[in-house]
């Protein structure tokens, strides 16, 4: 565990399950990382169910931020106060600095619509991505959109190319990143319209953290990887295939040992760290985006991203220079 | 193994590693099954390697028909003759009766072309689709396109279901298939524009076999399966999810024990029998499409399709019946 303190703006009803399983997730994690505090955001009963959980010499790690009213549907939304939902308030508790990163299992769309209006977006983007960061053979392949957005558009994708090969050199300090575009075959020239306007697209697309375009990839190459240590697509294709590539892990009866398909994933192309968790999130799931946005935090990534893109988004031409330490 | 003689026509030049692959891979399946015969479509002296390796006794069960160009780029396709390609041929042979059904691990493109003119197609049919099936919990899951055709269409989508639903029943005797729509979520809506189109359209399809819609699935349905025994989707998405899940089998280890994600797949809405095997096929993979093309022949998969579809594909409604024995 890296130290350092890192506050996570906690949303208490985001998810399929919630509140219960995020309560269990954010105790699962509260106790694997003692610099960890939390913000708690949701009704003030299901925080002090949380917060009584404690041991009391720890419950100082721990604050709350009241809030009624969730995006998804569940019972707990059937609430008073409408003023502010609380996908909302975390994105609000980081931009105001009484959190650093927000973590939530609610619905992406709301999330991503959040995270825009509270944070700002990144210049040159004009809809943030999920990335998903995959254990294979040759080391993490970065994907990305997972489902930030769904339209495909060839600049999209190559402003995809660009952050997804920051993220990789600066989260996973990956040197000279391979980027490759997810399509039907390896050849030049495979794939639907998109693809086939995308690749030119890429090919001329400057690139961040000396990072290189290697032309097509398939989605054998997502789960094992050697190919491309950063894969583009939209975020449609690229939602699919990850729940694919863990439906096949739950079929061949657990994950490998470097780790299965994540179910959390960084938000990329706002001023803010957001960890966007399955719907569907287990309590483990909820740990481990915790775990991810804490990892966030302390490696500063967001704003190394931000000062590695500086150029290249005023431009429209990436540094040619080393990610800074 | 099914009894009942057989004659697969075989593409000796299609795939990347062809012909040595092809060759291997069909002597692979002829040692194995007893009644299987061939008709070696290719350059003669590669028949006559092949035949040679047979033992004399055995030879009666091979025929050849010379033919010197590929559709893929390889040495042998630096041909003499080049009025007729091998796919062509191959797919000749079987309207003239003189094979049963056509195995290639060639470019798919050419091979659904030379079926479509060699053929027709099915009534209601604007392009085939290629289907595979997966090996999933709660039995086979028919994954449907996986690379026939890559634009997608609603009312594609909406065949896809009529021809997937038909072949869940007549193949893999699935009694009243359940037919889902592959998208990022299982709520009604979610999806990009065409999934959002498509689901109405699907929801009204009369389905044949008795087959039902259940709605939105995801990539995880696919590979673990439980929610649809028939998944439908573009070719574009279903061939990156096929090939994705493949690639997990492989970081995971090995396939499950009831098998992986196959390697050959068969394409739907002609008027014949067709097995494409992946372009980078093993010799395992060139046997495991011959024994599929095969087992189409003796199931009469694609006359009793026919049968089942040809009120639906005249008035757009399907039959109200169970599929025959």
């Amino acid at each position: 565990m890296e130290p350092g303190t890192v506050r996570i703006a906690v949303d208490l009803l985001g998810g399929d399950e919630a509140p219960d399983v995020v309560v269990d997730g954010a105790l699962r994690a509260f106790g694997a990382d003692p610099d960890l505090c939390f913000l708690l955001v949701g009704p003030a009963e299901v925080a002090d169910e949380l917060i009584a959980a404690l041991p009391s010499a720890e419950r100082d790690r721990v604050a709350a931020r009241p809030v009624r009213d969730a995006v998804t549907v569940s019972g707990h939304s059937a609430a008073i106060v409408r003023s502010e939902n609380t996908i909302q308030a975390a994105v609000a508790a980081v931009r105001e600095g009484t959190a650093d990163a927000v973590v939530s299992a609610g619905a992406t769309g709301a999330t991503v619509t959040a995270a825009v209006l509270g944070f700002g977006r990144w210049p040159g983007v004009r809809r943030p991505a999920l990335v998903a960061t995959l254990p294979a053979l040759g080391g993490p392949v970065v994907l990305l959109d997972v489902g930030g957005s769904l339209e495909a558009r060839p600049a999209t994708l190559a402003r995809h190319a660009v952050l997804g090969a920051a993220f990789a050199a600066v989260t996973h300090e990956v040197r000279r990143p391979r980027v490759g575009l997810l399509s039907i075959g390896t050849e030049s020239g495979k794939g639907d319209r998109t693809r086939r306007a995308a690749d030119p697209a890429l090919a001329g697309q400057a690139l961040p953290a000396d990072a290189r375009y290697v032309g097509l990839v398939e989605g054998y190459d997502v789960a094992f990887g050697s190919r491309a240590d950063v894969v583009v697509t939209d975020g449609f294709t690229g939602n699919i295939l990850l729940k694919g590539i863990e439906g096949a892990y739950a079929m061949a009866g657990g994950p490998p040992a470097g780790g299965g398909a994540p179910r959390a994933a960084v938000l990329l192309g706002v001023a803010g760290a957001v960890v966007v968790c399955h719907g569907a999130a287990r309590d483990d799931d909820v740990a481990s985006g915790i775990a991810l946005a804490a990892h966030l935090h302390r490696r500063r990534t967001i704003p190394a991203m931000s000062a590695l893109l500086a150029d290249s988004t005023v431009t429209g031409r990436a540094p040619d220079r080393e990610v800074p330490a």
